[in-house]
């Protein structure tokens, strides 16, 4: 075996990616929702799709959850931690959901009315709860708050409510629990978001406490921001937590993984790559899929996802660091470059294969997916129960 | 009365703006709507919002109609007429909805299947018809069309599509009917957008005929663009047929028209009127409002609308041309750019005021509408409605 | 006199804006110079022009001064200092440049030879002895440093030499000394730039000392990233230094201050004038002017933005921080905008004449420039002192 | 040979370059050049260098020169033409320069002077005569002009200048002559520009007559607008003229063709190779290149640009077009998308190699020419005539 396949088949030992429970339901855009009968319906569905995607991949072995959707109050979460063994998977990243109930029209931790703010807090805490029952280490916190209108909000005040309610959700943390707190500069707020940018999930992360770490959505980022520097950084300041991944070419669009720059995720993962050969632990950090499935079909989009995510890991394990590291401090510039390059361009594929049989996996996850015919039973199966429960996809666009 | 007084009152006297019948309805995010109680059930709802607005504010006389939401199959055209007279309004621009239904996942006029193109026409077609019944002259055309992923369609083929449907919707208009062909970058489409930047919109509008102009919604234009330089570019070539008005700062956030950005709302105006002081015949621009009013309450939301553009238009009447196009001739920078910016700082609001006071309104339209208890008793009225027709506002997020 | 104009009066009395000695020179684009027979050529030019702005505009009463331009090796220091009390000026904020030299091809304090951070960093310390000299109280470091191509530069490695090369500039420092440390996203750097956006700043001053501190140059963000909210977060962390005030609509245009998006500029100034109604310390804000004077003459273009300044700064000043908190509090989303829209739409200009009156200006500082006859005298005898030194201005584009 | 390695072989057979003769020149940004000794002085150092980028890369055959740099008053054009033909290359695209002298400070063509406005003509329609001395097919116009700050300018006057400047300049072509107008969104002129997208630039070609094409410059456009799009359109219009290819993250960076983004140059290129698939002439597309070296070497530079646009151009070539339409009309997204995806994962630096074997090239182009000791002699030389001159590099910066 080359020693380049040797260093791909180490590389994809050491890469997991963890896919969302919500990426197996119907989602859409503001416009609507174009539903599929294969759309998982119960959380149970959605363990079956993402442990489908695990066994195909061999890669996918966590799912994150979404508190409200998958853990509806008095749910048991001893049959759907069974749910989940059965179906080859575990519980990953614990998602509180503070955005969706009417009482937080006006913001959830950072909302002027306190008794608005206890109910979010309350809510992140039982989501701790959660978490410690399922013998999950994550807690992801994304805030939708923010304010649509110069001069609607006092964007100090809420900066402080904010670093009272995250102060307070890590106070409920214990053992190696992890706080991941994500930035987005907008959307669904249009002019200022609480947690817009990397500096503040650093600043409010820091000042919650030792567990707080920072999410990297690739998608939440203004045009031609540097996101593999700010990884670098985070990495060095021992701030990264963990990443939602999807790709975009204008806000967040949520696409796939790759699909409209794989040149930029490639460096992203050469940074985390470069860091761990520097001695960086960098096996904690989180990856995570954060897509919406409007288009595809969800599980077959989710391991293309887990396919291109591998592909670019490979490619990014090739750089040879004596070589970069050589020419960069010499300013050698096209041969610094041409290392990333000669990376990159390098069919990976035959490699990933490889390391696929080895494990007992089809060459083509894609493929032997289809021929299982999971899919199509899925969707009569699940159309069935929609009509048996009076269920009707739609009426769900936002005008 | 000084002259500039007098300016004032004659610029206003040529300025309406139209409101769309869905800003009176529930809308949101991909992220979740927040209801209100007095939002718009019925075409009869949103007609008589729309008539207080006007009546408030003396500058609102039509309404944009959404013909699936509004004239549902069978229903009383010459009813609504009557409505809308009551009301004190008139129906505007006719939307064809050619999007939300499930056969549109794929495209419209744009989609690879020929039947879903054929439906697509037909419904155009058929709101050419609504347009003639309801003597509208505008037919205002937005479509969602695109792809998502690189490879996903081909983009020629889909081109050719388009002009083949837009040419035979043109041809079905007669008089002085107007066909607007609007553009979007981005959204709901996130790779290509089928007519995705005015460039798009004019070369379609043109190889469809002599009815054909484009619509500039404000909100879609890629960061830094200079709107008003393509509506001077529009005007100058016949080609400007009207405006969708919202403001943003991100991407197609649908805010408060000026609310972010009131100087470039200015700019805009200023070209407009510039252009009808050379000669230019202005007055059959469609100026209409779309908005996503999420957050506020949405008649209040749309009288504010109607005042900051009231108080635009205002000072862009302003300008001394005179002067402009002296400092212009001679690069005189500084003195040239003055010109615009002694207009924006002057305070036009006293003028507004007399110019309302003249027409018998209320000097502060907003401040009246709010006294005359409209919104309490629409909200009393309508969510008695919604609970005796068992209605249930929600589930209306996009995850 | 009304409340309105005593308020204005009085935030005027607190408001100067420092005028950058570069902005006297020619400068230019990389596609080139225009130059002006006026351009000062010497440092008694830029000071004299300086002492003129402030003459006419009574707020400008420092200059910030480029060590390498400014101060030649071997200066007459004392001599400096002299012409500058001579011309009603002092010198403000130090600027060290460390990027023009040939050794700095490859980065400054970034550089990955030791012997060029060495010759950076002693020259920063150089700056520091002639802001002492000078009783100047700021430090300005702005650096070029960063990377063209991927691969290029160990970003992490990078961060360290800034880390180390930043702690002993601040070293240096003693008494209310104020190291101000600039951020860039871009330019000249095109890949990454070692301290690319104000978290980076941030951490970095944090790490430098407690004399360090953030500077925000207006026009060095992303597209559509909120300005305002990053400022009102520094203050809140008592970490905002200061201001490079220019408008862009693109990248780093470097136009005058307003040009583009007053309302901008409006809501920066609202939010530091909020915090000082709150209590914070704002009186050791440097405000600072960083312009590109390529077409407008220089000196008119500096009393337009002071101007400009004066006329945002007031406007700022009578937003209802009682009424817009309540507001705020209570979610009345109109209500709290219209508290900015009603500042804003107020015409304080009659305000900011009286102002001037009072202090012996002349109400247009720009019309009072014009009639003294300056510029025409400098042009005159600063062209007569080129052709007598020889002095061809040109040959200047960067291609 | 595989069928795959004959697709590429036959696709670079079609496959050339033109580099600038201004990209061996020293160039920089505004903040400063760094030169290189090796650095061309003269043409015939530019031709020669030229020359030498094509006998290692083989697919560069001529070069694009720079009037007024390249063709000083009274130059011996036949000398130049022998200097070319010795250093086996040809003299492409003529590209007058109507934005460095003084006089064009306000504009060229679109110029409130008309005196400036009839310089600038005339030096293009010289341009055109130079250009049929040196049988060149290409006029390649760029325009810096606009205005900087709102106001400054009468848009429509200017559009209408234009007009009719470049009505005159295609006037004077002939034959199967190729007059190429170029857009740019913004720099030097940052409020508006007067060709500031392809619409603008679609429409002043189709006004001037049927030798006008439009000219993409892949760093001329908005963020995350998709150029693949725009190509797709003009070829569809007979409207493409050709590229200026570059790279860039930001504005217009200039970088090294696919160095930030390789995806998207591989998509432009598929929309390109897909049309001529179709059918369509794509033989005369004017490919060159338009980069600024300014930190690598700049013949290195030019070598790594050839061979990655080749390494693009080749992926694209194996795009399996049936596959690719059958999966569009299907709208199997996922199949569709992945025939792209497969072609850009292929390594096809093997076939580029044996291509190079075949025509007696070097495999690597780029060690073939370090061997050379071209830059080293180059370097020496021209150093020695700049001594010998009295030529000093710098003080170029645009402060």
């Amino acid at each position: 075996m080359s020693k380049q396949t040797d260093r791909i088949l180490k590389a994809l030992d050491q890469f997991n990616i963890e896919t969302p429970s919500w990426g197996y339901g119907d989602t859409g855009t503001r416009f609507g929702k174009f539903f599929q009968d294969a759309a998982a319906i119960t959380i149970d569905d959605k363990l079956s799709d993402a442990g489908i995607v695990h066994r195909f991949t061999g890669c996918c072995p966590s799912v994150a959850v979404h508190v409200l959707w998958d853990f509806p109050p008095k749910c048991d979460i001893n049959a759907v931690l069974r749910t989940a063994r059965k179906h080859g998977v575990r519980i990953g990243a614990i998602n509180p959901n503070v955005f969706q109930a009417q009482d937080y029209k006006f913001g959830s931790l950072g909302n002027p009315d306190p008794a608005v703010r206890r109910k979010a807090l309350r809510h992140i805490l039982d989501s701790v709860e959660l978490m410690h029952a399922t013998k999950s280490r994550f807690l992801s916190l994304w805030f939708a708050d923010g304010s649509c209108y110069p001069g609607q909000s006092d964007i100090v005040q809420r900066k402080e409510w904010f670093a009272e309610g995250l102060r307070k959700s890590h106070d409920k943390l214990r053992g190696n629990d992890i706080m991941l707190v994500e930035y987005k500069p907008f959307e669904p707020a249009f002019y200022h978001t609480d947690i817009g940018d990397w500096g503040m999930a650093y600043i409010l992360s820091r000042q919650s406490g030792k567990r707080a770490r920072v999410l990297v959505d690739t998608g939440h980022h203004y045009q031609s921001q540097n996101i593999e520097q700010i990884v670098a950084w985070l990495l060095d300041e021992n701030m990264l937590g963990g990443f939602h991944f999807n790709d975009r070419r204008y806000a967040d669009d949520d696409l796939t993984l790759g699909c409209i720059d794989p040149y930029q995720v490639f460096r992203i993962f050469h940074e985390i790559q470069l860091a761990g050969w520097k001695g960086k632990n960098i096996r904690d950090i989180a990856y995570m899929v954060d897509q919406c499935h409007n288009l595809k079909g969800k599980v077959e989009e989710t391991i293309q996802t887990a396919m291109n995510a591998q592909e670019l890991w490979a490619k990014a394990a090739l750089v040879d660091y004596d070589k970069l590291g050589r020419h960069q401090m010499r300013c050698e510039l096209i041969d610094a470059e041409n290392c990333l390059r000669a990376a990159f361009s390098t069919d990976v594929r035959p490699a990933i294969e490889l390391w696929r049989r080895k494990r007992g996996l089809h060459p083509d996850p894609l493929k032997a997916f289809r021929a299982s015919g999971y899919e199509r039973k899925a969707a009569k199966d699940r159309a069935a129960r929609r009509r048996a429960a009076g269920i009707v996809q739609g009426k769900s666009f936002a005008f």
